[in-house]
C-alpha cells in the first residue's frame, strides 16, 4: 500500500462538525478507492467535548479534547477542519495553524480575508462557506479559469429564498411566512442576519473576490435585504412575470468598474435563478468564453455542507504536494488585479421598482417628486395605501433625493429589474 | 520570474481549435495571473494547414504542420490538445502522446475508454466532452468526491433540446423544427447522431464511468432518441404540467445494480431541468451528502468549449506535479468499483408513457392487450388516430410483448414518466 493517509482534525461538533465525521467514517471506503487518499480523523474538538463523549461517531477517535493547543501543538495532524462557528476561536485557530485549514466561516473569511491570506504559509480551503455543497469556489478557481468573469450573480441565502417562494406560491405575508420559517428552523429567533442581506454579502464577498482576484473589502458591499417586502409587491412582480429573489451580484465593465450589491431583484421567468425556490441556492457565473454557467444545490444543511468539507480536505492534500508556484493559489489568483474599482452601486443607473406605504399621501404627491427630480416613470399602480413604480433608468441616490422630503411614508420597498 | 512555462500543441483547427487558439492568445494575461501558468501554443496541427495558414490568430506560432509526427516527436511540446474530431487520427494521436492530453472527442471516450486508460502513462483530460463549458467532469472527480453517488442525470444534447424546446413552446411538428434546426445549423444534414440519441450516449458513458467508478461498456446503454415524437406527445404531456426532455440518465442501488439509458422522459414542472430550454445543457448529480446538485450551460459552441479545454490544459499542468499514487485519477478513481452490476434498462419498472399512431386500430385493440398483459393503463386518450396510453409501473420487454402482435401500427412513441 502506497496510498498516503492524512489526519485530521475536527474543530466543532455541531451539527456541521458531526455530519463531517459521520461523512468521512461513513464513506472513508468510497473516498479511498476513488481518490487513493485515506483521511482519517485523529481529533474531535469541541468546548463541550464532556457533553458528545459517548457520541458512537467519537468512538474510534483517538483525541476528544477541549483544549485547542491539542490541535494546535500536534505535529502528526495535517489538516484542519474548522466548523466551529463565530469568529473568535475560529480566527485564532486559523491564525495560528501551522497546517491546511479547511473551513465554512464566511462570516470570518468575508471580514478578514487579507489578514488571514496574508499570515498563511499554508492552505486554507472554504467551498462549504458559499452555497453549502455546491461546487462554486472550484468552479471559479479552477474550472472557470480560462475565462474572463463579466458577473457573479446568485442566490446564496436559503432563508431569504424559503420566504420569497412561500410568499409567492401562497400569497402570503411576511411576517406569517417568517414565522413559519421560525418554527420549521430555516430561520433564526433573531433573523437579522439573513433578512436583512448580511449573509448572503459575505458569501458575495468571497465569491467576487475570487471572480475578480482582489480583495474585496465588505465595506464596499451595498446591502438592501428582504425586511421591507409585502405581498403586493409580489404580485405586482407576477403580474409583470417576474419573480422577485434576493440577488447578490458583483460585475465588472472592460474598465474594471466594479460593482458590488445584494439587493431584492426582479428576475424574468426565462432566468434559471428565477427556478430556485425554497431554501436552494443557486449562482450563475457569466464568462466571456463559456457564457452563462448556473450551478444549483442545497445551500445549507449538515450532510450537505459536509460533502464540501470533505471534498476540500482532498483538494488540499492533493494541494500540499504540489510546487509552492503552481499551487492552487487561496483566493483563485497569484498576482492581484489592481486595475479594479469598486465603485459605489448607489450612483449605478438600473431600472428599480419602488414601492411606497402611505395613507397620508396620494398618487400626485410621488408623481410630482419623481418628474421634479427628472426621473420617469415606466409603470405605477396604487393598491390599498400602496404606491408603486416601475422607474427608467435612475440611480438609488437619485431616487432618494427625490423622496427625502416626502413626509409619512411607512415602508419602502426597493427592487432593482434585471435586464 | 520562477512561473512556469507549458507548450501546448493544438492538434485540429476546426472551430473548436481556433476558439482555442484564441482563448490561450487573447486570455493569456488572466490566464497567467490566476494560476501563474504561462501556456504558450507552439504547434498547431491541420490537415488542411495551408488554407487557414495566414489566420491572424496562427502569426504567433511556431510551428504550423500537417504531420502529426511534428507533434508526436517534440520533446519540448507539455500538453497536447486533441481537437481533431473523428476518431482515426485523434486514437493515433491520443494513444501515441506521451505527454499529458486534452481532448473533447466523446465518440472516441465512449467507444474505446479501457483501452486508452490502460494504454496511458500519462494524463487524459477531457471535461469538453460533456456539455461544453459546464465543469460537470471536474465536480465529479473532484467536488463530489466524499459522497456516494446515487444517480447522475442530464440533458447532454443541444440539438434535442433545441427541437424539443421548440415544438413545446410554438406548437410545431416534428419535422418542421428539425428542418428549421438545420438550417440554423443546429442541427446536422444527417442528424441521426444527435436525434436518436447516440451522442447523448457517449456523454452518459463518460459521466456514469466516473460516477460509478468503473468503465461502462457504451453496448450496455439503453439508447431511445426522439427520432418518433410527434405534437400530440408534447400537447399531452403539457395536459399533465410535464415537459418532454431527452434524458440520460445512469443510477445505482444500495445493491450495485446500475441502469444507464437515454429515454425520451416526461419530467415534473418543479424539477429544475425541466427549464432548461433550446441549445442549453444541464446536469443532476444525486449524491448521498450533497442531495440534488445541478449544472447547467452552454453545451456546444467554439468559444466555450474552448474555456473547458484550456482549463484542463491548467488541470494537467498542476496533476502532472503530484505524486503519481495522489495524481487525480483520469476517470476519478483510483480503485474499480468491480461490484457493480449492469442491468438491462428493458427490465426496469418505470412509469411509461407511449403513444401509437394507426388508422387501422382502435382503442379497445390496444386496451385489451395491455390488460391481457398484465399491464394497467393508469390515464388514456385517443385523438386523431393517436392513442396514447400512461402506464402503471411496467418495464419495456413486457410492453413490447403486449404489443408485437398488433398490426398496423405506424409510429410509436415512448416515454418515460420520472418521478
Amino acid at each position: 500500500m502506497n496510498k498516503k493517509e492524512f489526519r485530521i482534525a475536527v474543530a466543532g461538533y455541531g451539527h456541521v462538525g458531526k455530519d463531517t465525521v459521520k461523512t468521512i467514517i461513513e464513506n472513508n471506503q468510497t473516498i479511498e478507492k476513488r481518490t487513493g487518499i485515506k483521511l482519517k480523523i485523529k481529533t474531535v474538538f469541541s468546548r463541550n467535548i464532556d457533553k458528545v463523549k459517548n457520541d458512537k461517531y467519537l468512538d474510534s477517535i483517538e483525541i476528544k479534547t477541549k483544549d485547542l493547543n491539542d490541535i494546535l501543538n500536534d505535529k502528526e495532524i495535517d489538516i484542519i477542519i474548522e466548523v466551529l462557528g463565530g469568529i473568535d476561536t475560529a480566527k485564532t485557530l486559523i491564525m495560528e495553524a501551522k497546517k491546511g485549514v479547511v473551513t465554512a466561516n464566511k462570516a470570518l473569511l468575508a471580514n478578514c480575508f487579507s489578514e488571514i491570506v496574508a499570515n498563511r504559509k499554508t492552505d486554507i480551503a472554504f467551498e462549504a462557506s458559499v452555497a453549502g455543497a455546491v461546487p462554486i469556489i472550484k468552479a471559479l478557481k479552477e474550472s472557470l479559469v480560462s475565462d474572463k468573469i463579466e458577473s457573479v450573480y446568485g442566490i446564496l441565502n436559503g432563508t431569504c429564498n424559503f420566504i420569497l417562494t412561500n410568499m409567492t406560491k401562497n400569497n402570503l405575508n411576511f411576517n406569517v411566512v417568517l414565522k413559519d420559517a421560525q418554527a420549521k428552523g430555516y430561520a433564526e429567533a433573531n433573523p437579522t442576519f439573513d433578512i436583512d442581506g448580511i449573509d448572503t454579502a459575505h458569501k458575495l464577498c468571497i465569491l467576487s473576490s475570487i471572480a475578480f482576484s482582489n480583495i474585496i473589502d465588505m465595506n464596499k458591499i451595498f446591502i438592501r435585504g428582504i425586511r421591507n417586502i409585502e405581498l403586493s409587491d409580489i404580485v405586482f412582480a407576477k403580474e409583470f412575470n417576474y419573480t422577485i429573489k434576493l440577488i447578490a451580484e458583483a460585475s465588472i465593465d472592460k474598465d474594471n468598474n466594479v460593482f458590488i450589491f445584494v439587493i431584492p431583484t426582479m428576475l424574468k421567468e426565462d432566468n434559471m435563478l428565477s427556478k430556485v425556490d425554497y431554501a436552494f441556492n443557486a449562482i450563475t457565473v457569466v464568462g466571456d468564453r463559456s457564457g452563462d454557467n448556473v450551478f444549483y444545490g442545497a445551500g445549507a444543511g449538515g450532510r450537505p455542507t459536509s460533502s464540501a468539507i470533505v471534498s476540500d480536505a482532498i483538494t488540499i492534500a492533493r494541494n500540499s504536494i504540489i510546487t509552492d508556484k503552481l499551487r492552487i493559489p487561496i483566493l483563485g489568483f497569484v498576482e492581484k488585479n489592481n486595475d479594479i474599482k469598486v465603485k459605489d452601486f448607489k450612483e449605478k443607473n438600473e431600472i428599480f421598482y419602488i414601492r411606497f406605504s402611505s395613507s397620508k399621501n396620494n398618487f400626485e404627491t410621488f408623481n410630482k417628486s419623481f418628474v421634479e427630480n427628472k426621473i420617469i416613470i415606466e409603470e405605477s399602480k396604487e393598491k390599498n395605501n400602496n404606491f408603486m413604480f416601475i422607474l427608467k433608468e435612475a440611480n438609488i441616490n437619485k431616487i432618494t433625493k427625490a423622496i427625502e422630503n416626502i413626509e409619512k411614508i411607512e415602508n419602502i420597498f426597493i427592487a432593482r429589474i434585471k435586464s
